[in-house]
């Protein structure tokens, strides 16, 4: 039995222990529950620092992932910093084409679809209007994000279209980019 | 009067550049005009690789970006991967975290308020359910995000109530994860 799970891997997800944790939440369903947490610190200017801390999922606590990543951010001279790392909107492109691959590539795996290459391009178009708060009708964010992917492999390109309608269809970034998430915002004393 | 610019930087942010910015804008609009790109490469399984490419903006292109950062993202052994770096969430929570902070440090420095320190502490709740596809009614995205600021320095509670204010003011992730953002996928010949 295990050399079989151990068989079905496809796209570099072993597809057994997926299957298995869907079993598994169909059994317990507050397996399903997980918490992603982190730190940041200001270090000056446009720049500052995260650091992942512990996650929990599927009942368990994950400390060993307590300070294992830092990621910095910082803005371009234009707007004011040292780019010394990319600037938080480059983040967040960063997250949504990085959940929108592992989304098609999981729900591939999962359909028994192989896949050799997945390549994104990803555009933000944003008015400084709004975060200098110049003119309150123009958005702070984004208006649009453009995303083209490039998918390889022995695919049909229905099946091409079939992969790429995954991303929008169950990835967590692109849901909570594209729809409103509700922040919670406190002044810790 | 370069002197006198020179000494207006408050929290590390050159304010007399900053209202440079805004007079400039304010005479020429199309200056506030951003777009930031990246591209993103599946390396196998949940990792995936994000480069920075040339940005645009007050009128001009910026290729000396083109390639300066890279960002990776995988997923941890409980959802599947190697965990060689932070989930793509995890970047979320990274790109809204620094951009709450810089939002906060460059709007405060406008104001002439310094700030000593920031630090944010962010978690995002999420049900495993909607990304699996086990129950179309749980969204795949976080339900919910904390972000708790404190902040430090020469400040009264009602300054600093203010500040942290500043963040869902102005902060473009915030407004990005907050409200919707149009999204426009497509397959790349």
């Amino acid at each position: 039995m295990k050399q079989q799970m151990a068989m079905q891997v496809v796209n570099g997800v072993d597809v057994s222990k997926l299957k298995g944790t869907i079993e598994a939440i169909k059994g317990t369903p507050s397996l399903a529950d997980f918490r992603f947490r982190i730190v940041n610190k200001w270090q000056g200017g446009g720049l500052n620092q995260t650091t992942v801390k512990a996650s929990y999922g599927a009942g368990q606590e994950f400390p060993e992932r307590d300070g294992k990543f830092t990621m910095q951010a910082d803005e371009p001279p234009i707007l004011l910093s040292k780019d010394e790392a990319a600037n938080p909107v480059e983040h967040l492109l960063h997250a949504l084409a990085a959940c929108v691959t592992t989304t098609m590539v999981y729900h591939a795996a999962a359909r028994g679809i192989p896949l050799e290459a997945v390549e994104s391009q990803l555009e933000g178009e944003l008015d400084l209007h709004g975060f200098l708060g110049l003119d309150p009708k123009v958005r702070k964010g984004f208006k649009s994000i453009s995303l083209s992917v490039r998918l390889s492999g022995p695919l049909s390109e229905a099946q091409k279209q079939e992969i790429v309608n995954l991303g929008p269809g169950f990835s967590p970034v692109y849901d909570m980019v594209s729809n409103p998430v509700p922040i919670t915002v406190t002044l810790a004393p």
